[in-house]
């Protein structure tokens, strides 16, 4: 069917003299997010000077504009000794937002599976930073997370980690666009030595990007047990003065929540509503263990939640975020994969899938009885994409294919069919994946391969480095034969 | 670290003189699934008449072997044009089986998404199948499932549905195992009219394929709400008379377990007991609900256990199989998608890692306070290899990389780095692709395109039969504009 406001929309086009543009791709299908649940079929996205310029019937292209170049992904990727090019299809999708990411800690992906999460963080994980992070630690292993991000589609992340300035210019350098949180922690560490001295740093960091295209700096206290309420209202009082974002861990798990209430009386989020940190600059991250007293708060103080079910489920925290709840009661629910050491990958497509099938068990209603029905798949896709853009106040720029925003978008090679509904296809199906990337305009991913970077000088770095780490790590009970 | 085994064997074959194989594939990790927990690295896989000869570190193969072609899959799969192509590294492993599958349904992916069971059963699916299933149908649908099957590293599945005398025909021409299911319901179909005239047709090919090398004949009583006593009784004697097993669906939702209460006053599995069907023969797919007296009661009998968490997770059934209770009892667990109607893809390394963190969730124990461990990665993997052999009384012949054993063996190209523990690895990310796929020996798959069939030519089949699906499709909120 064709919607009324697309119909009035092409009647005033008709007027319009031939327009230039830069590039125009073509696919089969247009998932725009907004608006939401729509598929526009056999069109394509028009670019010029990094923007969205228009989103046209392909047999329409020619009438209106004068392009450059018409790229038509089914010939740009086929590979010629391939029997499978002439049925290749492909969709094309706002670039996905992750909204919870350590990058750096890719260099510990798999350094410790099925083992507690006491055990993951006190035996492996903290013993592993405290010997090996420092700068080229961050560069290498948020190399190798912006490397993995855009090979899989994202065009942007919401990130927390020490030694920001070094993830500043590898993101810079890949070509992505990313808020950084300004790490702020009790302990001392390389980084720094006091919540004084981390918050100092960070609002350097926030002087020196506030006037960056596609970086943009946040405050990142970590979590509630980590944290004096003196940082807290620090942290309160720069985000109001430089309107940046607060980016933090917030009941991830019932020890955290359990704990909260032994030393202050108060659960993790009232404790924050009693320091006033809660508000639409609040980027809260996990929001596993919430009380119905929990979810109003969470409704009436605006604040934005990241739900990360794989890392939830790995790390077995006992819980996972009610999304279908949180989004009935109108919160802005964003998704995010944490980091690559509790996942094991910052692959959007698969979170996706896991927050859709997951949503169904969490919910518990959606039965053969019937019931309130569950999270569907395009509000799940916006969770990927508008809604990370708004947590992060960039929803005017990026987060769906509208006129005028910025060109970030993926192709998704569709390699299962038939295809019914390109949403949930795209949701649903796990085994599609992600082709080409582009952000503002700039294709970043070309036919699986990287345009910013040279992949393979990477990757030599992170095996590298890796070794250094494998070196120290506790010994398992796998038996390796060499 | 070496084990004594492979110790005490190097040094016997020191002594054996020059032995002609087929060829050698040589990957940087050999995960042989038996002994488990255990990695080979730098080792190859020598293949000779169909079956395994040896696993030999590389560096000993040329003292060993006549070799007629050392298969190095990094230079075999080697792009040109790629940069990344010097830090590709393999993992082999036993080709997956996958335990429950209605191989044909392939072509109804993704038909009715995010609707309530009953809704899905008896407005989408029900209705779709009446209107469309016969002979093409399964053939097309089929060779659809084995083209996904076999790209996504499954070498064997075992099936249920209409026609498998279609299915056999295409399964042999693709070069997979299979099981596959004389499927046996008390309502007429275009297949059959009674649970007599099904179980005919089951015992004719039974007869049919007692000799085939790689296709077995199962029957497949469908549920408990679908089939009579008498039918139960049938199958017993069959599967006793001609050594087959039995595959059902068995405790997959609430409302099945509710309603067998209602109508027999037992609960599913106690009804099945009753009747004297509960064996080592039984396969029974799902296994969502089950009280401690069911789990003892599984234990108890031998009965196989098929986990389906992902087509549990999108239906809703409010339950995933208590894997880690099962395991702890000695039951035999493995795993399927069950059909790409209900999960959207027959991906096993996805379903792997659904398994692996739903386990988590389910066991609710593995939380910070620690507390009893979860079923780690290698045995999630065995649930997908071995155990799955076991089901099927195939042990002897398939389901780990052991000297003796038939070559049914995949390649897997890691993604992601680094890799420090290459089970968890390839269990845990979700980025790893097949690459490649041998079935007793003979090359299935090869750098991603398949050897036996026209993919182009299946593609072209299933696009024409899911446009006629499509046009009687039942109109759906989603907008499209065309």
């Amino acid at each position: 069917m064709i919607m009324n406001e697309i119909s009035s929309k092409e009647v005033s086009s008709v007027n319009k003299t031939m327009q230039d543009a830069d590039y125009a791709v073509v696919a089969k299908w247009i998932i725009p997010v907004v608006p939401e649940n729509t598929v526009y079929e056999n069109h394509c996205l028009v670019v010029k000077d990094e923007k969205i310029l228009d989103i046209i019937r392909f047999s329409d292209l020619e009438q209106r504009y004068n392009v450059k170049n018409v790229i038509d992904l089914k010939e740009m990727n086929s590979d010629t000794s391939s029997s499978i090019s002439s049925t290749s299809e492909y969709i094309l999708a706002p670039g996905f937002i992750n909204m919870h990411t350590h990058s750096a800690m890719s260099l510990l992906r798999g350094y410790a599976d099925d083992v507690s999460l006491h055990d993951w963080l006190t035996k492996f994980i903290w013993p592993a930073e405290a010997q090996h992070v420092g700068e080229e630690f961050v560069k290498v292993g948020t190399e190798l997370a912006c490397l993995e991000m855009i090979k899989t589609g994202t065009t942007c992340c919401n990130d927390m980690y020490y030694y920001p300035e070094v993830s500043a210019q590898v993101v810079e350098q890949f070509g992505m666009r990313a808020t950084l949180a300004a790490p702020i922690i009790k302990f001392p560490t390389v980084y720094a030595q006091s919540e004084q001295e981390y918050i100092e740093k960070g609002i350097q960091l926030i002087e020196k990007y506030k006037d960056h295209s596609k970086i943009k700096i946040s405050l990142g206290p970590h979590a509630v047990y980590t944290i004096t309420d003196e940082a807290y209202l620090k942290v309160k009082e720069l985000s109001e003065k430089y309107g940046v974002k607060i980016h933090t861990h917030l009941h991830e798990t019932t020890h955290e929540v359990s704990e909260e209430v032994k030393v202050s009386g108060k659960r993790p989020i009232e404790r924050l509503r009693d320091l006033g940190v809660l508000s639409s600059s609040l980027i809260a991250a996990h929001m596993t263990q919430l009380t119905s007293e929990d979810l109003d708060l969470t409704a009436k103080s605006g604040i934005n939640v990241v739900h990360c079910p794989e890392s939830n489920l790995k790390l077995g925290v006992k819980g996972i975020s009610p999304v279908h709840k949180l989004l009935k009661q109108g919160v802005n629910v964003s998704v995010g994969t944490d980091s690559a050491a509790s996942n094991d990958d910052l692959d959007m497509l698969g979170e996706l899938r896991t927050a859709a099938y997951i949503d169904k068990l969490s919910a518990n209603t959606h039965s053969i009885e019937g019931g309130e029905p569950v999270t569907p798949s395009y509000k799940i896709l916006s969770m990927a994409t508008i809604n990370g853009a708004k947590a992060l106040g960039i929803d005017d720029k990026v987060g769906s294919l509208q006129i005028g925003k910025f060109a970030d978008f993926i192709a998704v090679k569709v390699s299962s069919h038939p295809v019914y509904d390109p949403i949930s296809h795209l949701v649903y199906v796990g085994t599609n994946h992600v082709t080409d990337v582009w952000v503002a305009g700039k294709q970043l991913l070309r036919n699986s391969k990287l345009t910013t970077v040279n992949e393979n000088q990477v990757k030599s770095r992170v095996l590298e480095f890796s070794q250094k780490i494998h070196a120290s790590r506790p010994k398992t009970s796998l038996t390796v034969i060499s």
